[in-house]
């Protein structure tokens, strides 16, 4: 037995436990509060796997998109979560990202460290399939969420359906037997007053 | 395309959306709440993907460990969540969660539905080795969560370190090269007084 090894990754383990604590613009359905990142994280999980027989391709790994999925937010812990629709934002998004891995991946044994930091950089890419898959799926769920709440994050943004529409498009390449359900969704919530035409 | 299915997938992932207001006993280690069940999976499934490597048989499946991570506490949406250390709750708790996994797991397409029922139940039987492997990542993570917070939901219950021995037995079995660590936290909990001798 490594006991170092172990103890590197069951730190690992309980530094993540933070991400807990990182809230993101989306609500929970039943509108009690923001939703966090470990979350999200297993709502995009399970998500992945209910809708993986809609994957784009046949070369979509469904093991590496959930471990994909698991660790796709991680860098939040030091970076914070970057809201989609905030252009400012999402200008030093990058940098303040990279910092983060550095620090949390290192906490890691080597290897698994470079494994995992490989897997968000993937993700992130969103170049190989399993990765449009996955990036899919992670608009996807938040999505569903704002309408179950009457667009509640849209309005507080100001949000218009074009934009919603542009930032969607990821589903389309991901998932596009379940885009039509998509823009139904995007215009009944334009119908019911969710979002802005 | 569909659409019927697609729809009642969606229906389901909309559902379990209420796994983040599931509360368990376990505390979030910055001691500001208590975890819920949402984020319990996605600990859980993060600690299955990095603890891997000690699996006890080379016959476990990542991806059907994962896969069990992320639909092993779904029927708690209806039966609530059980405390390990509770005698009495735990009685009828088999029953109240066959009720529960009838609504929840038929929500989703039969074929799809019978295939996650499945899945719980092999996780729920602890028989198989994905099942063994997994029944031991389900025990660690809330028990790092607890040596992390000093022992808040141990003193809570009262428990001794007898009881907390005999319930990481799991460990034991599904990581068994882990398990001198985990013996070494049982036995500095007690020391700082985190835990009944």
């Amino acid at each position: 037995m490594d006991r170092e090894r172990i103890q590197k990754q069951l730190q690992f383990l309980i530094e993540a436990d933070k991400m807990k604590t990182i809230l993101r613009q989306t609500m929970l359905t039943d509108k009690s509060r923001r939703e966090n990142d470990a979350e999200h994280s297993w709502h995009f999980a399970l998500t992945a796997m209910v809708l993986f027989e809609y994957a784009h391709s046949p070369e979509v790994d469904q093991l590496r998109v959930l471990r994909m999925a698991l660790v796709h937010d991680l860098v939040e812990i030091y970076a914070g979560d970057t809201f989609l629709y905030d252009d400012k934002a999402n200008e030093d998004k990058e940098e303040r990202e990279r910092a983060a891995a550095d620090r949390l991946f290192g906490m890691l044994p080597q290897d698994q460290g470079a494994e995992y930091r490989a897997l968000w950089e993937e993700f992130d890419a969103a170049q190989t399939a399993d990765a449009v898959y996955a990036g899919a799926i992670d608009r996807i769920q938040p999505l569903l969420n704002n309408y179950m709440v009457q667009g509640y994050t849209w309005k507080k943004g100001n949000v218009h359906s074009g934009q919603v529409l542009e930032r969607m498009q990821p589903i389309k390449k991901g998932i596009p037997e379940v885009w039509p359900v998509i823009e139904f969704i995007i215009e009944d919530s334009v119908k019911k007053g969710y979002l802005q035409k």
